[in-house]
Formats: structure tokens, sequence, C-alpha cells
């Protein structure tokens, strides 16, 4: 664990789950996660520029390094109520440099004004504008982090089902179960350094009705993946949510799907959001760049076969 | 205003000066001042060496810039009771590259542990070891902020009033009256983004007895300074501290200084550490190395007169 892992661990506990244990209003914490987004996460962001795709507001994050015809589709996270293309720009915006892609973010509807299944609509949307401009699905990484994380595994299921398949999926911490089944929600529920496992009931609540709770575009635990492409998660072994992970990890090579899975010992709920400061962030974010380029590459030998 | 000036306020009302003001230690202060300093300030930081000066522990700031025999000796802020020469050497270390200056930061003694005059005596002692090391007054600049610039102001008097002139002296927002009679305590106590003018009095009780509180040596407002070298205060409209800078700058002219003060309308105290992020900082160290060049540039050529 580096210096800086100690001290972010430290600091969230004392600063970042307090606050988010005692913020009243999803308003309140939307406009805190912004601000401290803007603060503390550090990554370029003169890429992006505001574009639309099937009427869903995104950022499109264009870095000179972008080349081929690859396109990152990242699912920002933030419970879905907080959480914006901008909050995750520094990280994407640095993702795209590293895999010479182009990214888009979309700024999907945020509960509670925008219940499910408005999210995955969008999401939806955003992947169907891609397909009507042209782009290739195979020339289409999927990528997202904690409720984008199950946002991007939920799109994965629907568009493999419709016979669609990106070049892969990578997902940090992902929340893939809204019935809250996992064993880690408990037994990390004191080591977790910064989710106030207390408030989850509270904001599912917000989100969908009980009945929506296992539906697969929610819970993409308990969706299917028909011939995934390759796909690899990020996730701490000390969150709350790190059977969501490995619960996941397991249902997809079950339905014969190649994942590969890193656990960080000690890491804080996507910390990847640090990166440019935070050593395990840049070593995590390393990782990504090396699978989204064997996917792609991999894909589009497999596309002109 | 730069946008990025109404986030860091927005966020130090909601998260900086709440937890200051429920702190409940000063070692549980110093702790949040040294996680969050780590955490958000952005700035050179490979250029410092530990070193000693008098048996003070220095950080030594020694950027290839450095050129000349030009010293920085930078006190920190932090109440007398936080700071350190780590929490402020992004900034220091930034100051050191503008102006082409090695730069010293003691971690001078803080209270509780150590009340007055430990501080003062430590900046004291930092002063003579390079007087003792042969440097020579008129290349060195005297900085501080808060705490750190009301111990830059006694160090000066002090230092002045045994015939030594330093080239300069700069302060962010210095503490210069521990009596506690400027204004401004009471009329920016609502308006302060992160200082809680609750707590004063209570700080200050940790820091020396009420017979000592007007000591020049702590209260530089109190001071004489007898041939003083050019001044120059940064300090914000709307903090509590603003006439511990308006009443020194003009008791220092009343004494015959030439003194500059630049006030910013809406910016946090010491907001000069948010640089590298804020342009309100950066704006601010800019004025500040052109002081600086100034400084040292007139004081060198009167020197060789």
């Amino acid at each position: 664990m580096s210096a800086r892992l100690a001290i972010l661990n430290t600091f969230l506990r004392r600063v970042g789950r307090p606050l988010l244990k005692r913020t009243k209003t999803p308003e309140r914490a939307r406009r805190d996660f912004d601000l401290s987004a803007r603060l503390v996460f550090r990554g370029p962001t003169k890429d992006a520029s505001p574009t639309t795709l099937g009427d869903v507001p995104c950022l499109d994050v264009r870095p000179v390094e972008a080349s081929g015809e690859a396109v990152l589709l990242y699912l920002h996270g933030g419970g879905y109520i907080t959480g914006s293309a901008r909050t995750h720009l520094p990280m994407v915006g640095h993702l795209a440099r590293q895999t010479g892609a182009r990214a888009v973010i979309p700024d999907y509807r945020l509960a509670p004004e925008h219940r499910f299944p408005a999210a995955f609509d969008d999401a939806k949307a955003a992947w169907t504008a891609l397909m009507q401009m042209g782009v290739r699905p195979d020339d289409i990484l999927i990528g997202g982090d904690s409720a984008g994380g199950g946002l991007a595994l939920a799109l994965l299921s629907d568009v493999l089902r419709s016979g669609q398949r990106p070049a892969g999926l990578f997902a940090f911490s992902p929340w893939t179960d809204l019935t809250l089944t996992g064993a880690s929600l408990a037994e990390n529920a004191e080591r977790d350094a910064i989710l106030p496992v207390e408030r989850i009931e509270e904001l599912r609540a917000l989100l969908a009705t009980d009945d929506e709770l296992a539906d697969p575009r929610l819970s993409p635990l308990f969706a299917e993946f028909p011939d995934a492409p390759p796909i690899y998660f990020q996730a701490s072994e000390s969150e709350i949510l790190r059977d969501d992970t490995l619960r996941m990890a397991e249902r997809l090579r079950a339905s014969g799907a190649r994942v590969e899975t890193d656990l960080w010992p000690d890491a804080p709920h996507v910390w990847q959001l640090f990166r440019g400061w935070l050593p395990e962030a840049d070593d995590a974010l390393d990782r990504v760049a090396a699978f989204a380029d064997r996917c792609l590459r991999s894909s589009s030998r497999r596309s002109e076969n």
C-alpha cells in the first residue's frame, strides 16, 4: 500500500464517509460530489466538448492521440443519483489518451427525478446513436464504475442479446445486485473507507420499486450474456461491493465469458478516480489501457477475418 | 471570481469550516490538515530535502532554477498548532522555482506542546543559522502565511532592531494581533469561508498566556520596524483576519515602510495554497514572484553600492 493510499483512506474515513452518512438530500449529495471532484480529481479535461447522442447529453472526448475508430463508451458512477460526465472526465480523459480512443461519457438521467429505467434507456439510446452513426460494435469498448459499472453490464447484456458484440467491457467495482444479497455488504461494513452501508436501502428506494430491483437492466447479476466479449473487473477486497464484482465474474465465467478480475487489498471504492496522484490508481488504469489494447486489436483482427 | 473559486468557497463552507468547528484536539486538527494538504495541494515537491538550521528541522528546497544567492525563508501557517514544512511545500516549491531562489521552510515547534515563544525562537534560530552560514541578510526574502505570516513579521522586527535588513517580506493574511481587536473578526464572521471565529479564543489559549498576547514576538502589530525593507501583503476582503493585514500595513507605513497590499474580494484565507488549480492563487503567486524579483534585485544593487 502506498503512503498516499493510507492518506486517502484516512481522509475518506474522516471526511468523506461521515459526509455521505449525514447528507440529507440527493441534490446536496450531487453538489458535494461535483465540488469534490472538481477540487480533487486530476486529469486532462481540455479534450472534451458537449454533444448529444440519441437526445442524451454527453461529453465527447477526442484526444489528439485518438487515431483509429475505437470508441470508449463510459458510464459514470454515483449511485444513480450523483456524478456526471464532468466528475469523471479527468479519469476518462486520461484513459482516452492512454488507449488512443475517442471517449463518450453520457450524462444519463439521474434519480430520484428519473427513476428506473431512465438511466438504462439513456445508455441504450447512446449506444443506438453510435450504431446509427456507423460505429461498429466491435470498435466500442464499454466501461463504467459503481452504478455506472452495473449500467455498463446491463447495456452489454442488452446489446449481446440483440446480436451486437462490443470489443470488451471493463468495470470498476460495479454495482450489479440491487437486491443486496452480497455477503461483503455486511462483512466489509466497517472496513469500507467511503460507502456507508447504512444508507444503501434508502438509496435503493430512490431508484426503483421493489419489484424492479432484480430486473437485469438494474441488476445485471441476473442478466444473460450470450457470446460475451472479454471482460475486466477491478475492485477492492475491503469494499462493501466486493461481492457484486466477484459474483458477477463467476456468473459471466459460467456463461462462457473470459473474465479477468484484479482485486486491490485495501483501496477505497473506485479509487481509480484519484489517478495522477494515487499510485494504485495509475497502476489500475495502466492495466485497463493494456486490456483495452488487447480487446480492440483482437476485435479488429476478428472483424477483418 | 473564477468558477473554481466559487467551487472552492462552497466546498470549504460545506466541508472545511464544519470540520474545523468540530475538531476536538490539536493533534486531530494537525492530522486533518496534513491529510488534506497532501490530497489537494499541487506543486513541485521533489526539490526538497530535510535539513536543520540552528537545531530546527527544515525542508531545504533547491530547484534547478536557483542560481544566485537568494534564499526564501518561509514560515508556514496553521494557527501555531498545525501545518508543517510539508503541508506548504507544494506552494513554496513553486515559489522557489518562480523566483529562482533556494527556499527554507522551518518546522518550528507547535503549540500546545510548545507554547510561546517556541515558534519565534525557532524562526530566529533558523535566521541566525543562515547568518552563521554566511548568507547575507539582503539576500533573504522572508515570507509566511496566517500564523506564519505573523511569525515572519515578528522575525522581521527582531532582525531589523538588531541592524540586519532582509531584502523584503511578503505575507498572506498574516495573523498579527492576538489581542483580537480587529473589526473584521466580527464583521466577516459569517462570510469567512474556512475559519470559524467561534474557536479563535480557544485556539489562542493554547498558544500563550493572556499577558503574552501583545508581545511583539506574537503580535507584530505592536512591534517596531526601523528601516523596514519593502513589504507585500495579500489578503481577502471577506476573511476574519482582513484587518490584521490592513492595520499592520498602516502601522508599517506610519513607520516609513513601503508597503503594498492586494486584497481579493472573496477568496478564502490563504487561498494561495490552492495554486496549480485556482486561477486566483496562480495570479497571487505571480505577483509575489514579481515582488520578490524587485526586492532581490534592488537589494543586491544596494549592497553593490
